[in-house]
């Protein structure tokens, strides 16, 4: 029988469950109708589709994902990569535009469920944090060069910084006076609540944790001023661009366009947005899990997050994932279980079918301007500073991440970063770490003899090799021992110690017999000790072992002893 | 000032040295003239294309390569290569085929020049052996399956196993009976020379290598035979295919087209046929280099193929590299240095000045035959054996090798061999092996409790960890120490032993940091021992010692010793 992950809260749900869950979902809900609308915004999608993507999502989610006060929902980075990946297939503003977007979603959709049924949750296991960090960063970048087009109330279409820059230049003589007093406004307005509520709101005696929550509803106070004052000074009239007429209603059930050639155009940029989602959603998830001591479990996230992305898709929404302030609001206001993301989402459903009528003088200077604001959050400049100090390999990856992306957009940044850190990480295993080692003397332990005061033998070329032997360290293998040997001229005896060869594959095997056979030509035997088990049972299972000119030796002190003449 | 590897052996260049390099020359010479036409076939080339990459290619590389018997020209699976890329810009047998095949060459041996300066030559340290000789395997097939259409005479275009069966099936009945009469013929003798002729020869009292030489001059008896009977019959009246008028004379200085299109769709194929070629070539180079004590400068080979590559450009030729049967038979026919081979050049110079009228009458059966017998060299199949035994990731990533080569071609076979032989590796590395581990009784060694009788302590669990740990299996890490504790109530120490361990990524950082503070909140230390030199200067570089709320021990024992509740 299938066990749905709802059923384990839905058991035991009793009042005081509900009025905790209920309270959260009022406060998640007000939070989420301008975050919905700028999302769209920033997707170059209609405001009704934030909305869309706002409702059924979270039920789908609520049923078949494992955080229990994770929100689901448009992001802001998933939003980019929508537009980018849109943009490349539509015109935006068409419908074709807004039919592509729900189509990516379904895609993305079924990819997750795919790899969650598969089990293939690992995959994500690529996209090392710094590269993750890094991208995200610079995506946050372009998504606050992208909105500053709406502060201006300029036009652009550009997605990389030196295409966003120039927009922005070239066209900042079309510059809407009445649009940038709105957006500045907005911009201040957002920036001074972020700052300098919480603080002011504790002066007044309010307690921490309210006076945060009251400072995140800037934004709906940002919202209600703005839309107030394009309303009385019929901003319309003077340029300044609005929400304008949604929609008013429910989501009509929506078939996504399926035409082949669309798939096949959409089937890379749906795989990157699934799995830069699903690993931003994981950690949010994860972070929010460990408060609680609640486990979240990678594979039945894929299914649930795909269901809430195919949701996204058959009501006329966009790519969804777990976000970050959204949760944490959620979190913090008290959230027990997904009921609240249920109610949450019956909350967006009635402003869909009531409110819409009053966002009508909405700028979407203001929507710019709190997406500008949020995108603080993405930065994440600690990350490339510890980078920079411990390891050159991340640091590197990060630099090419953040440079490819800002330089040539979202998709070539995630896969110039996942395959820079993988190029990074072999390049660092094709030039093993290796040591001339020798007894410390009084033990049977045997260390480097740079860093170490040990005890060598001439006719003993004692070498640790500190990484496994693989295709691409093969040929450095050969090299290295037969230039340590030519350094020395008295060696007949060769030993690789290998506690740190955690496996040997078949070019490597095949560079050790290389390396055996051209050792006894010049009458030195190549021995080895200190072979782990499993490579041990491998090594039995070839000819190597019979072709050894020396032998194997299970410690490297009872090798040393044996072969070391007196 | 610049040495040329040259200048080595014209130093001290004597008569005797002389006389052993004619003499090779010679040989090399007969047997070059059928294979550069046969390749040229194979390449969908006019057979003067195939003489003309093996004279000023042949040059170049004396000058500048440092295998002193190496033997560069045209070689089977480079020519298939080039069919490929060559096939997907311009139609066969037009100028413009011709002019791209010409493009190639230039391409590939700038990329080549190029690789060499950088000191990149460690990139095709990424073609795993297993990958190589997969890739070679099924190239053999399709180059057997390609030429057998003109031993039915029959048209056909397909560059994939299946459109090659396809094309063979669809044509048979237009198949031409005296085109196939020569073609078995040629096929027959071949095989025949190749298996018997040399026990025969050895049995009418030669030496063995003569002997076997002889039989290596097989393809230009059947060139002679095949040409005469042709030529006497009037085959070419009866429809059977002929090399026909070949133009008379040296190549003229050819300027490659270089349209930026054109460039942009050779880029990939051109660095592909580079590193295969150079591969190819580097292996032979080593193998033949070992007999005789020489070495091989992989850097200086990559400028030696390039400049090869560049000459065959220039003078109307196409992608060249070190080809194996054929620098063979210049070692074994006593060439010292690369002198036979500028000998050599010039011998096919003299062909092309006055003998390409004797080729008029010589079937393309009898070239494709030639092709079809050697084909054999290039089938490993014990390297497909020696992995089944060994190692399943190698298996796979040959069988994916040429199962996508067979299917896909030539260009999608490389790529995905190379891409499923890292993919494997790094699946393997991530779920690391990993051992509980205990004390060997009387000892101070450590061992896993699963394959040695240890001893352990009810409060210690100490985990030896086999890989190094990066962002791929940080995760696993996670995981791995959580279950292993939950699953053990009494657990007051958790001692991570590190001698495997030969980096830590930041990712990896992050979960260590990660598992101390979970392990803390549930009252369980964490401590790590045996931790390698460089990888404790990358620790003592961030704060992770600062934070670790166990200890860092030099040996597992001592830490054991500590930390053991009597």
């Amino acid at each position: 029988m299938i066990r749905l992950p709802c059923q384990d809260w839905l058991r035991g749900y009793n009042k005081s469950t509900f009025s905790s869950d209920f309270l959260a979902a009022i406060i998640v809900t007000i939070m989420l109708i301008p975050q919905s609308l700028a999302y769209a915004l920033l997707a170059g999608l209609p405001p009704e589709m934030g909305l869309y993507a706002s409702m059924l999502p979270l039920m789908a989610y609520a049923a078949l994902g494992t955080s229990r006060t994770l929100s689901v929902g448009p992001v802001a980075v998933v939003s980019l990569m929508t537009a980018t990946a849109v943009g490349k297939v539509a015109q935006a503003g068409t419908a074709d535009y807004a039919s592509a977007a729900v189509t990516l979603a379904l895609m993305s959709g079924v990819l997750l469920v795919l790899l969650g049924l598969l089990r293939f949750g690992f995959v994500t296991n690529f996209l090392s944090h710094p590269v993750v960090s890094g991208f995200i960063t610079a995506s946050g970048i372009l998504i606050a060069l992208s909105q500053l087009r709406h502060i201006f109330g300029i036009e652009g279409q550009g997605e990389t910084l030196p295409a966003l820059l120039g927009d922005l230049l070239s066209s900042l003589p079309d510059m809407n006076a009445a649009t940038l007093t709105v957006g500045v406004f907005a911009l201040f307005f957002l920036y001074a609540c972020r700052s300098h509520l919480p603080t002011f709101l504790s002066g007044l005696g309010l307690q921490n944790g309210t006076a945060n929550m009251l400072a995140k509803a800037a934004p709906v106070m940002a919202v209600m001023l703005t839309t107030l004052i394009a309303m009385l000074a019929d901003l319309e009239a003077r340029g300044v661009a609005l929400v304008g007429a949604i929609p008013r209603g429910l989501p009509a059930f929506s078939q996504p366009a399926l035409s082949p050639q669309l798939l096949a155009e959409l089937l890379l940029p749906a795989l990157l947005i699934a799995l830069i989602g699903f690993v931003e959603s994981v950690s949010v998830g994860r972070t929010l899990g460990a408060k609680r001591r609640e486990r979240i479990d990678p594979n039945q996230e894929l299914v649930g997050l795909g269901a809430a992305n195919i949701a996204a898709a058959v009501s006329g929404g966009f790519p969804v994932t777990g976000g970050f302030s959204r949760s944490v609001v959620n979190f913090d206001a008290g959230a027990k279980t997904q009921a609240a993301s249920v109610m949450t989402a019956t909350g967006i459903g009635l402003t869909a079918l009531f409110l819409t009528p009053a966002l009508y003088y909405l700028p979407k200077a203001t929507l710019a301007a709190t997406i500008i604001v949020a995108i603080s959050s993405l930065l994440d400049w600690k990350t490339i500073k510890e980078a920079w100090g411990y390891d050159y390999a991340d640091f590197g990856a990060i630099v090419i991440t953040i440079l490819m992306t800002l330089g040539f957009g979202v998709e070539v940044g995630v896969i110039s970063g996942v395959t820079s850190s993988i190029a990074l990480h072999l390049y660092r295993t094709m030039r093993p770490h290796f040591a001339i080692v020798g007894t410390v003397p009084g033990t049977e332990h045997y260390r480097n003899v740079k860093r170490h005061d040990v005890v060598t033998h001439e006719n003993i070329l004692s070498i640790r090799i500190d990484e496994s032997l693989y295709f691409a360290n093969a040929a450095f293998l050969e090299e290295l021992v037969y230039t340590e040997v030519a350094k020395t001229g008295a060696v007949e005896h060769v030993i690789l110690m290998c506690p740190a060869v955690n496996s040997i594959d078949l070019s490597a095997l095949e560079a050790l017999q290389e390396i055996n056979q051209r050792l006894l030509e010049r009458r030195v035997l190549l021995h080895l000790s200190e072979v782990k088990g499993p490579v041990m049972d491998a090594l039995k299972r070839s000819h190597f072992l019979e072709n050894l000119a020396g032998k194997v030796f299970l410690h490297h002190h009872a090798a040393v002893q044996e072969l070391a003449r007196v």
